[in-house]
């Protein structure tokens, strides 16, 4: 098989390092293009990008020169880690000229007719697809993945959204460096230190999971009828959002049945050899004092959301604590994801 | 006036140390002897004791000689940092030779007849002291204040009690390392990491805050009716215990009102000349980053709850953040305190 | 007496909050004056200032409205810790214009005619003031203070280079983060990490101390004959840099003189009663594992240089670890000092 | 081909977790026993174990009981991470009973007639086992590797040794938490601070290489004619010594000629097929601020030495900064690469 040629727009920033990371060695997909801001654009990848995560820079990118974040590339399908400053326009534009866009950014999650899909929870709100191309007039499209926090926490939520059903939630993350992009958060901040906000991430919690487990009912989405609460901050981790979650549900059930409920989960992408789907969407930890980021976070290749100390909460019904990769799960290796689920479902083939 | 001649029982650890700290110049007490373990008996404190909190080991201990954990002291006032695991029997063997015992350790918090007190907030309890003298039949008595988490919560809870009631609260916490003690938290298990759990500590911070609350109702309390749920975990800060708090009142209030209401606590020793008592109780920020431990936790010496981001709560009614520090207001700050309202109230001048 | 009002340029950075914080309750000097970058100007200096350091900002500058860098000032006197892109020609500008510039910047360090000051080592080298105003014709004048790793150096040097003489030096740093201002270093740079690399540190620390040892010959500097090796790092921590230090004495001495002649070392402020001067500029600890950036940066207000582990060295003479505060002695602590000096000297007489 | 089944003496400590870790899956090594003290034996691995390296504790060792550290395993070859408290007797027990063994423990590393052994750098030294096995009358023996400063320096120091010469050395060390074992390092003393001293650490870092790097004169090793001056410091990384290096060449060269001679290092190993044997023994880094330890520790599998920012030294000829892996490089890798080294010159054959 031919891999599929792709591009990746905002390719120097964090997000975008974890993107060229993730595709460097891909078995579907090959990297054609790289794009960057003004500063980088005709600069050699490995001149215009200081490289900030784990592992070196993958040799077959150094050499690569970086481009503008314009549709003519050889490609269909393209990545999109721009700050959400550019990326509107940009990836309406992309999709316009026929590209399949699967973006990290936030701009277009809350738009009515793009996905914000997570494949082992709402595969079905592909649908909207078509309701997108049709409004929007065009071959190409947009698909988004949740925010950092989010993503993690609406795969965990899923088996028990489908068996119990969920009314109310409270979350408190505590949520990595890396998840402010690079230079990020200063050393002076954050060293013997915790920062109690995150600007415009405790929104954005409460509201994504609530279209990711929404019905798709026509050409909409319905909003999942759940209430959440989200207090943020930020701790001194490399990688890896914690987040301590208590939660009501819809219907009685005893602590067996809810981590039964997440230790059983498969979903729906099991079988269907997706690359970065891990082969368990959801690990659950027995130890009382796990999970912990630095030993936890790269479960699944960073794809898995790892779950401990399930237990009854005095409050609502129950409570645990959850971790997942940000940069992975949370980002790049979702929208990688969103991809690998694009391509099998045939929604990339229309576009050659 | 003369000084009172205090001792300080455990005083070699984090929190003996602290103790030491905080009277070495104290107004109104003067260190007159202090106990360690088996290890340490007979040498001098400079030789014992590996100082570990942030200033010099005040120069007017360093050959003071350790003594054991016997009460034949020239004193009438102890203050305890004992291990939970000795704690109990020695701090009953004290009060029943006549002395004041004023205890960090967890062992009698529980006891019945025990006030666990936070001079701001329960002021009254103190009255459980002549219970326990009858009780035990000896003119000493034991004083407790509370966990290092529950001890700014509860203090940063009082107003809203008073004006509001109120019936749940879930707390999500993010402690500092010195609350493990010392050696305590090896490096390589923090570095680069968060804990999501500390033995013991969920069920002090669910309870403790009832008794505190309670209702002294002839010669016991009837503990305060709320719901408390708590998530705990260790970051890698040096000092500042940081909750994230959200809660249910016992009736309607809008936010300005809650603000209000802790802003302007001044609470009953207002006014009273203690010299550890912060002038503000509570500190309210404005700010949306604050509090964070490294800033604030100093405010008042270390006696003060800093409150911030007061904000409505989708699921309960309001959510807030606040910050105490757990080795002064946490410990040996809140039991200098307790000694310095059994002071004013008369209670050591009878042990003379 | 009435305090001399004083400016400092440059106060939103982390030098100018220390320059701020030492100089607001100052016996001798009271902020008049505080300017900032385009950016601030017009700004109270609450606002304008992202406070970094410990410590609440001082209540008293929060109203102040910072200024434009220009010399039209109610002061005579004026600290300067502008970035070095800007430093040079606006310090020449205030020079002319009649002001004392203390200035923390590098830009005229080694200009010929400005003293590069350490009050303890070489206050004769204020005689080159009179040069600097004959030469560029002005009253005002200009003195700097060394870069933060050669202050402590250089001071911990000044009794052996004395006694002994000095004829090489390899010095290995090991500095802190509040060095290289705010924001500074990233901090997923530094975290579980090292940085083997300073730019243009060690140049600095390789030829400053030439300057600040030699002697006064006529109008000019003789610098002292001496090797120096420089390799730098930058660590995690927030303050106090480390310095392992070897060298080879002009003379034979016995490692019991070396720490004789560094912990009996007064220097010539001893008795001036400068208000910023430590008590003892050198202190000597015994321990093996001393100093110790987070115990020991405070010392004498972090105007103390601490050495430990003094010690044979196989290669050269011998070998001692020294730690001095880098944004205080280091930097604001500096150039206040220098100040003080030149108030006592009548230097700052003249200009009233 | 069979694998060879190999004990692991002191298998639940860190070094130890590195043992397991590095042969779980080893292509001529089987983990066949795990040995541990009084605490461990009789629990499985898993129970005893508190695994505290990057990565999970492989699935194979989880149920093996661990042993008490006695001369009775069906193997041959035997790896040490026993303390040096215990391992001196232990390990010549070992021997004395036939086993080769291959020790990363210090208490051996002097004797005369024990290999003191870096495969690339004095391979021939091997030579000793047969006049200690004749000394000792046993057909066992030791061989150690050096301490986890000395190993990845004499590495480096290897090519500029064979080809210059090197008369004086003075290296300044950054030594990450690791090396000090679990427990080892309380977070409290290390966050925010540096600790200027190792117990021990000096020394071995100042005799180790001599002997590594001394001549075989018939049964005995000359020592090699350097001086080296070590300054040992503990800072705040998980995995990576780094080392700041000035030395004097025997004879003259130029900075070119110096970066070549370690950049063209292949060693005497290349092409033997040792499977733990990095491709290349030193990497050379060109830009200015490398090697760091978080990016720069894993390099080769943790087994290359990273040497950077080579320069002119004004004191001695030359200065660098190098990074070795402290617990692989540095400790167990290096074990395991020379019991390869025994392996293919047929050591362990006589031994079956």
């Amino acid at each position: 098989m031919d891999k599929i040629k792709v591009g990746i727009l905002g390719a120097t920033g964090m997000v975008g390092q974890r993107f060229v990371q993730l595709l460097a060695d891909h078995p579907w997909f090959e990297i054609a293009a790289l794009t960057g801001s003004e500063r980088s654009v005709g600069m050699t990848y490995g001149e215009a990008c200081r490289w900030v995560i784990s592992g070196d820079m993958p040799a077959s990118v150094k050499e690569v020169v970086v481009q503008e974040s314009k549709p003519d590339f050889a490609s269909r399908l393209v990545f999109s880690a721009m700050p959400a400053t550019v990326a509107g326009p940009i990836e309406e534009e992309f999709a316009a000229a026929g590209y399949a866009v699967s973006s990290n950014s936030r701009n277009h999650r809350r738009d009515p007719d793009v996905p914000l899909l997570v494949p082992e929870v709402n595969p079905d709100h592909l649908a909207l697809i078509e309701t997108q191309r049709r409004k929007r007039g065009c071959k190409g499209f947009i698909v988004t993945n949740p925010n950092c926090c989010a993503a993690p926490l609406v795969l965990a939520l899923k088996p028990l959204w489908d068996r119990f059903g969920i009314t109310t939630l409270s979350v408190v993350t505590m949520q990595a460096l890396s998840g402010a992009g690079y230079p990020g958060v200063p050393s002076l901040d954050i060293l013997d230190n915790v920062i109690p906000y995150i600007g415009g991430e405790e929104g954005k919690v409460e509201t994504e999971p609530l279209k990711i487990l929404g019905q798709l009912e026509g050409e909409a989405i319905k909003e999942a009828e759940m209430t959440i609460s989200a207090q943020c901050h930020r701790v001194a981790t490399r990688e890896g959002h914690l987040e301590a979650v208590s939660l009501k549900l819809g219907r009685e059930a005893s602590c067996e049945e809810v981590v039964e409920a997440l230790r059983d989960f498969l979903g729906p992408l099991h079988d269907m050899g997706l690359p970065s789907a891990p082969e368990r969407p959801i690990v659950v930890r027995e130890e009382n004092d796990r999970p912990q980021p630095r030993l936890d976070r790269d479960e699944g290749g960073g794809m898995s959301v790892v779950v401990g100390r399930v237990r009854e909460c005095p409050v609502l019904d129950y409570k645990f604590v959850l971790l997942g990769h940000n940069t992975i799960r949370g980002a790049a290796g979702a929208a990688v994801l969103n991809a690998e689920l694009l391509k099998v479902k045939g929604y990339l083939e229309e576009l050659e």
